[in-house]
């Protein structure tokens, strides 16, 4: 920590400053300066310092110089994390594919997904039970009978289930019924939530928050981490600036960024990072080749029937193709891309269709 | 609704989305201009026709008319809504002043905060018990205790009692020792916490996302006003922006402009608006002199010893200048500031001093 | 400069690093933290080693601890200036007004404004000749007959002409009309603008950059300041950001925060700054409550008629209640809002209408 | 333009505005809603009827249907425009690199940089003899010396040259050394400086400023064409937002957003973008997959060296690795990447190194 003196601060004054950092546990080395004096403030201390300095009125400001994250960092740990979970693996080379609709609407519909984004490539299923929508007036999500329907269609196709929680009573509940627990970008500084699934031994996607920092964000996964979950997944979906013609502005320089500093896997989600169905393919193609661990999209059989975020979600037959696309970028380059692992009792088509038509009996 | 279409549409496919958009139980009017074609779609619908309609592909936009939220809505209830409780009295041209530490630390801080506070003019005092910090690592605050000092605090001064509310489960508990419920900024699209907050009675003060549309703010208030409880405080607390020479971006224009759309009172959080001590005085008199109905401002009997904040925290002196000067704003533009309506038993420094006494013997 | 290493760096590196700051002529000294070490380079430099340092494998961050900024500093000269030129007067507790059309369309239009803002209280009259307009089909000025009705105006009332420049190759033209040469928003770091208006004996009104950072905004001003001209206005107009419900995002933050920084006067825009005419008189209140030393508004005797800019100008009746409203805050904080400073010939509503009828003759 | 109208207007005032919409020469076609009534004004107009009706205190807010931009369209022209200018082609499937310095320093450097950009597959040299710099201490740029030196390096190597010109009073200069203009993010809508690179017969790159709108941008680029010249290319560098771990963030999806509206190429800045050097690499793979026409980047045979821009600036061999993988990725998805168009002479690192040791003796 540097704290930076203001212009003209007397010698006495910069003393009890540096005693004054000195009591707080921290070595305290004055530097004079022609302009400056700085004091650089050394030690392992990470817990309201530098506010405390700032409040100073002799202090210009106080630069931290560690990273407040511990457990996500790469420093603390080398390795990067492969998350495996049923068909699901992502990390270190590996690029997960997670597809699906916006909202579970019917047994139907999110059987159908299952068995059309798995023919297509895709290793996990998404889909939503529980819906932060941002109207109260809008479709809420099909709740527990929403997470039933998504175990079935993972009991017909092997697809691993990925699937939102947004509150801690819930996290049991969801816990049981999925494969990953997703925090959606709204909960990512909900941190009874944070600690409530650091308690479940689940892995978690953990989407950034559109106006969070990536300090923030590795923060926000260290409450997870710190409460004894290793699996935490970081999404990113899209920050918000002043750029109105896409939804969000999908910042994909995040991906080498977060390599750099944390061994957790890190995924893009191309559908709410641009908020257009036509963008959703280049998209995925350019995350592929930044590096991303893996996709999280929105597939729909009949987008314009669908429930929620219709502008953006693509068709299956426009998942396929993507999928087709990507996999060109991920061989170029290396990536194992969309390997499913077989686990768990698979299915194909048929398989659903029947499912389906016993359901419906 | 105005559906706009792409150019070169064929008319048979224009009939086919008219017919659509009637399907939605909405009227369709179709103009055809020199190069684009548009449906009008008229109707009380609010509930996702807009999305499923951007999904055509033949679709260039589709444009909202109506304003998303509607018991928020100036339009459904014309007279401003004036919050009352205890000691506190905002909106309609009653400014009520909301001041204490960021964080209840001990009895004795919260209580000469609660004197001091009051002594200049604030008419509520706020203080934080659970706290939401962005790392796991920084103090939490003092949970249950720190209410109860809070609650001493006002049976000591009379001053009502704001306190932040984080989690679902915590809110009978909060109500229990609160006058208004503080939703925090990071909790505004919380909303199962929305929801529970708005089945109790007893004012909200939601606090607005540092990246929340002023759409998003009023919806998330619908979410609290849809359960039944009609006293809402909106409170702008600053947004992010890439200004990072203070901590965000304080919109002021956001009082004027919500009050044009909405009968809620609108306060101004200067503290985490700016981030920095010396800008709270400046922003606070330019919010009164905004229309703002109200300011919550962080105030700790010695800045420096803060738990948290401490950078953006100001003494009690500087908060007496900060009343006597708002005051003076406020009295030339015909507002009521600070106005304390007794209630409940009052207290004076005296008893708050043998209060603290008593405490610790 | 403090030069911050990456973790686990050896000694033998760290030593060549510091003695590469050496070279630059700096002094070093290395501070070995438990994580970290990290090297305070000491010294007056202020050119490009920052870059040149971050540019190094082994370094995370270079911390740059002085501003970049000289001539525009508090540092360098602590009194505050004030701009005076004709009947304005800015700075250090004098609140200059300057109102005005954004365009100068006719003689009789602009004679109008002079006359009515003048009779209001304003202190100085704007109005572009030389338009900067988004689009190349929009109306681009009158241009230098523009300018002669400018002059014209001042002739009539007395006030001071405020008028924008463009291109570099205007500068003798606008300045030989005008009294305060206005730098756009857009032109905010075209430096060979500001070198140019530098070399001219004439106040300039420098507009801050929508996405200009506030070291970014004193370093323009450093241009002209480095060039011999000491007259610069600061002149806050709305940033960019996420939100779109106003045309711009106004921090009126940027008042006090500059005037802890440098001591060249600072004026709001409250009409660029939010777009919408109903803003402006709440928002120009509140400018003045939070210590603006000057106000520039967009009014027209007709704005719908307006040919540009029109859905944010207000009309000279609401331009005469927004200047009573703001004297009386002016009053209260005791500053001198619109001292109108008469060197000049002036005139009255009488003589303008005389003009116009002669000039329609 | 759709005009929406405030809630209870009355008919008769409805049917004025309607009047006035028809006086602007459009046909207003009025929809009586439920809630609203809303004005549909039908024609080919695109200059201030919008501002103008939006300032009439019934209008609650007017929505254009019409892009604002008409040469710039891929509405007008169907056909994707290739630029080609010496050995650099962009755009429909051709993938142009643009490589070298940010600032020319000496002869050598530039030659030194121009021979090994070539060898690693470069189809254009950059290098900037005129430089914006935000403080006017920085280092300004070589000038008309620069220049001299970026065409030596064209003779040695047959690379086309791209380099910036800052004010229309160079435009010519610039010109004649060069084969593509730059113009600067900053100077995006200095529109003197806009037309005169219009009137002139050489391919202009047009980098999007920091805070412009996908419209404001294509507009800056209509402002060229306009005036004649049709071989603009469209460049995406970063723009301004909350993030500051990078320097901009580099919206991706700006490529195939522009695709789908313009004819013009795009082409990516990383280096800018990111303003780290270890992420240009992903973020040039990234850029490529995301469909760009082509590529710029900072290259320096010595970054540490650099006299500018060294913290993003690559080395010549991680440039080298940089082509490989992008040549990867736009193999795999079919574009010709850095496909060398010889139509001047020629030149070898040998002749490269030869006339470096003329110039020394």
């Amino acid at each position: 920590m540097i704290v930076v003196l203001k212009k003209g601060i007397e010698e006495s004054v910069v003393n009890t400053i540096a005693q004054r950092v000195e009591d707080m546990g921290l070595k305290a080395h004055v530097i004079v300066g022609t302009e400056r004096t700085v004091i650089a403030a050394v030690g392992d201390k990470r817990n309201g310092e530098q506010e405390t300095l700032e409040s100073y009125p002799e202090v210009e400001k106080v630069v931290p110089i560690l990273a407040p994250y511990k457990i996500a960092s790469l420093e603390t740990r080398q390795e990067h994390t492969v998350v495996e979970t049923g068909s699901l693996k992502m990390g270190n080379g590996h690029v997960g594919v997670i597809a699906g609709p916006c909202s579970v609407e019917t047994e139907e519909q999110i059987l159908e997904s299952a068995v059309r984004v798995k023919e297509a490539g895709a290793t996990a299923l998404r889909g939503g039970a529980f819906k932060p929508r941002t109207s109260p007036y809008s479709f809420q999500g099909l709740k527990e009978v929403g997470l039933q329907y998504l175990a079935a269609a993972r009991d017909a196709t092997g697809l691993a289930i990925v699937t939102e929680v947004m509150t801690p009573e819930h996290v049991d509940l969801v816990a049981r019924y999925s494969d990953v627990m997703q925090i959606g970008a709204r909960n990512m500084q909900n941190y009874h939530l944070l600690q409530a699934v650091g308690e479940v031994d689940k892995p978690v996607l953990l989407k950034r928050g559109p106006a969070a920092t990536i300090d923030e964000f590795l923060l926000a996964a260290e409450y997870i981490l710190d409460r004894g979950n290793p699996n935490v997944i970081l999404c990113e979906r899209g920050i918000r600036t002043f750029e109105a013609h896409t939804r969000f502005t999908l910042p994909l320089a995040t991906v080498p960024y977060l390599k750099e500093r944390t061994h957790l896997p890190v995924v893009i989600d191309p559908s709410h990072g641009t908020g257009i169905a036509s963008l959703v393919k280049p998209m995925s193609r350019a995350a592929v080749a930044a590096g991303a661990d893996g996709l999280i999209i929105e597939v729909h059989p009949n987008p314009k029937e669908a429930a929620s975020d219709a502008a953006q979600t693509i068709s299956c037959e426009a998942f396929a193709e993507l999928m087709v696309e990507c996999r060109k970028v991920a061989e170029a380059l290396g990536y194992q891309m969309g390997d499913f692992v077989a686990t768990s009792s698979t299915g194909s088509r048929e398989d659903c269709n029947r499912v389906v038509a016993e359901e419906i009996n």
